[in-house]
């Protein structure tokens, strides 16, 4: 395996042709937006160029690869994957194709190489503005589908900015994307500011039925499976649902339990910067960072919510 | 009164001293960034510059007048304000002052002129950004505490980088924050990512009582005065609350009837680019954008939300 600078990344792309490019398995906006850009990017070079069709991407990004699929890699193409951190994080359609892989743009620190050369940046706060510096060395100009897959891909990963991954870098490249004619109104519209009615219903559910201690410094909830039942949320309904807790005023660090169905409890615990999450977790063999952690408990609801207040208060 | 250009809005900070700078009235994160940024820099320049202690600020944003503020202007000051659209900006403690005010550093297209100089750019996503512009004419550095006043007015004018008003400029000048070492991701916890409980209350409610219309293309709210006054919201947890309900997912347009303590109601309309608000609030005599437009209707609430239904149905 071979680490590559991003200008002998670009000689890489420039060397080659024929490429076939492949995005991860759940896909985000990153992912989707990193191979939508870079195979729009060689295009513009006159490449030959195409995504491989990932069947679980959503139709929150499909869009960004409309006119840019391909069913199945040929024999002799040039195998690049974007944003992907480890062989698991090939979707199954793909993994035949691992061992086969030439090249890898990613800005995960994790340790796991797995393609012949890899560039990857684990300070870029999204892969999409690692891939966007790449094109620039080759020449590419920004025009606006390019600066929307980019933009896409950026603010996904930064929570639209929000985020303490967010960089110097990323801003400039969001200004070069609004320079573009990035749609950015529109597509924060529609990436950030609309809410199902199932994460709604739950959110309600918590205002509800959360605790407050010490005085509001710190929040629980417990949410039985069988609320979520009656809401009928999806497990996308709850994504990051742990974080909403956390964002009530005064609220320092927050815990939400949720019930799985075979007997156990996952906990997470939010906090914000100053005070430290994997305290609680620790207590339960979970683990994680300050601001974000979590742990599994082997016990009925009711007893873990006992457990994680007494765990909170003796902190 | 004389239309200056940034370079000649900086020459006259550069030929004066003494100045007295002024936010306005009901103070949002802008016009305290502003004035803050604006007597940081020319401090930095070696001048004396206070900004007039404005006894509206909000915890929220008051840190950021620590020690820069003073009583009351003296006779002699070179007096700017800063994000005053108009006289009536003015807050009242200020309002001896107006006719005296020597510059206006605003970005709203507003017509009136009220100051003997005035930079004027309605084009500039937030005051903050302009008044950066400035000083780095000015030969400013941008220090951590030049940098957080600075993004405080972007990010706040910009629902941070939200807004349809964002720009290339605007993540160009964010980025300069960045590097200056703003502690952005403290700032976007404490600014975007806590809510009031009261306002997680009504919005849990609404969520309860909205109705949708269209299969859900339309939704509707109309909320009776006795259940604000039960959950106890203030004012403060209803800002902008009519944007709530319009971030349903699949929801065009959303209505929100509120009901004033004088037996009105108050009707926001809110929609999504394609979409026309207007075409509601035109109905009873209101107005606005077509993204965001307003009325007010002189009748019982239920009589109101039967009439706006109607006119939604009849779009």
């Amino acid at each position: 395996m071979k680490i590559l600078t991003k200008a002998e990344c670009a000689a890489f792309l420039k060397a080659h042709d024929r490429f076939t490019i492949l995005s991860h398995t759940r896909p985000d906006g990153d992912t989707i937006g990193s191979t939508a850009a870079l195979c729009l990017g060689l295009r513009q070079l006159g490449k030959t160029a195409h995504v491989l069709e990932n069947r679980e991407v959503s139709p929150r990004f499909s869009w960004l690869h409309q006119g840019l699929t391909k069913q199945a890699a040929q024999p002799g193409d040039t195998i690049v994957c974007a944003d992907v951190a480890s062989p698991g994080m090939l979707p199954k359609d793909f993994a035949h194709l691992l061992g086969g892989i030439h090249l890898r743009i990613d800005h995960h620190g994790s340790a796991t190489s797995f393609t012949e050369e890899e560039l990857v940046e684990p300070d870029s706060a999204s892969c999409a503005e690692l891939v966007w510096d790449v094109l620039k060395l080759l020449g590419v100009g920004m025009d606006q589908p390019i600066a929307e897959a980019v933009y896409v891909g950026i603010s996904t990963d930064t929570g639209c900015f929000r985020f303490a991954n967010t960089t110097a870098h990323t801003f400039a490249t969001a200004a070069q994307c609004a320079q573009a004619g990035a749609k950015m109104y529109e597509l924060n519209q529609e990436l950030f500011e609309t809410n199902t009615l199932g994460r709604l219903k739950i959110q309600g559910w918590i205002v509800d039925h959360m605790r407050m201690l010490r005085g509001g410094q710190l929040a629980m909830v417990a949410i039985p499976r069988t609320v979520e039942q009656e809401i009928g949320v999806t497990e996308d309904d709850m994504d990051n649902i742990s974080s909403f807790p956390r964002t009530v005023a005064g609220v320092k660090m927050a815990a939400t339990l949720r019930q799985t169905g075979d007997g156990e409890v996952k906990l997470s615990v939010r906090a914000i910067p100053g005070y430290d999450a994997t305290v609680i977790t620790a207590r339960f063999g979970g683990g994680g960072h300050k601001g974000a952690a979590g742990a599994t408990l082997k016990m009925d609801l009711e007893t873990a919510a006992k457990a994680v207040e007494e765990a909170m208060l003796a902190m």
